[in-house]
């Protein structure tokens, strides 16, 4: 999937209407480069992940302890990292189109910025993101052919993709989203990004290495 | 609670059959010092908080991709920390009899080293906890009156004791474990340790503060 076999790779797998999959795709660009590491961008869908453990909606929907925690905790998370939030008056919000047109844009040079645009409307500036004028307007500002985009978007092959990726999600064992994959191995939230990355530079696997430091 | 009013004070809420916890208790009480805040130690059972969202046993358990995620996570987690790591053959542990010690020592100079000696048989020497002649060993290596002490843990008062600080931690929130308050906001989670400290040495919350420096 790489162009520069050089560079070691870092999966992401995220979700337009998970709220820590923002903090991450705010970030993970930059933390990236810092560190030499190739980005593999993973659009999916996390709705038929929860159906298929028996939940109708975001965790943070059902239970709602940590439903009343988690926008505590992202007033303080954005607060240090110094990223922009407004509490989404719809939660979670349907994501489908723009999920549909990253997965056109995985390997283009617009993906991240397309992502950052997508995630700031839901997360900063409280807007529905599953609107055809919306994301239009998004493609624009990047110089991009919005309506020639959008309709490969919508094809039934491209449908088709989106679905196959999701399905590859549950595969995989991924149960949320941001989900990380380096070398093999999964780093599941935010929380685990720093870690993710760092991970992907290195060459051997922490969990089958011989390990001198520890007690 | 206190005896020094001129320190910040967090409050732990902790269970020794919860891996979280285990990272946390290994770290917390030099992290603490570090930031000069005191440590309210706020034993509880996780139990009765997991049957009142109709859950037989721990996520980890009745979720199988979590689960099988949460113990790679670990082996990391320890690693990073430098903690020693063995996945327990049992999972979660029960735990009552140390917790009921723990009542009793919340506000005594021995409760951190009786924590992580606990913590460290589940989790680092993959042994039972609940078990009489283990804990009176635990404290014995202490220097402490250990039948005294396990006799005043079974006491009806003391039992009540954890039954009432459970139904505390209930009444707050709580839904997993670590947890920890700071000037009145919950912090969930061995990831926000450093996070909540940090608030707790600070004056003001920051989820009302005016915010002069994020977007």
């Amino acid at each position: 999937m790489s162009n520069d076999d050089s560079l070691s790779e870092l999966e992401c797998w995220y979700e337009f209407a998970s709220n820590y999959s923002y903090l991450s795709i705010m970030r993970i660009d930059k933390l990236a480069q810092d560190v030499n590491v190739k980005l593999v961008w993973k659009p999916f869908l996390l709705g038929p992940i929860f159906k298929s453990f028996g939940w109708e909606s975001s965790p943070f929907v059902l239970q709602k302890e940590k439903g009343a925690y988690v926008w505590q905790d992202m007033v303080r998370q954005c607060h240090k990292y110094g990223i922009p939030w407004n509490k989404p008056s719809v939660f979670p919000r349907n994501a489908v189109l723009p999920l549909r047109v990253a997965i056109i844009g995985a390997e283009q040079p617009w993906i991240n910025a397309f992502n950052q645009g997508v995630m700031q409307l839901n997360f900063a500036e409280d807007k529905e993101i599953n609107d055809r004028d919306t994301i239009a307007k998004v493609l624009h500002e990047l110089g991009l052919p919005a309506d020639q985009l959008i309709a490969q978007a919508l094809s039934d092959d491209n449908k088709s993709a989106l679905r196959a990726q999701t399905e590859e999600a549950q595969r995989r064992g991924i149960f949320g989203a941001p989900t990380f994959f380096a070398h093999g191995e999964m780093f599941w939230g935010n929380d685990r990004l720093e870690d993710a990355l760092q991970f992907a530079a290195q060459r051997a696997p922490i969990i089958n290495q011989t390990n001198d430091n520890t007690g």
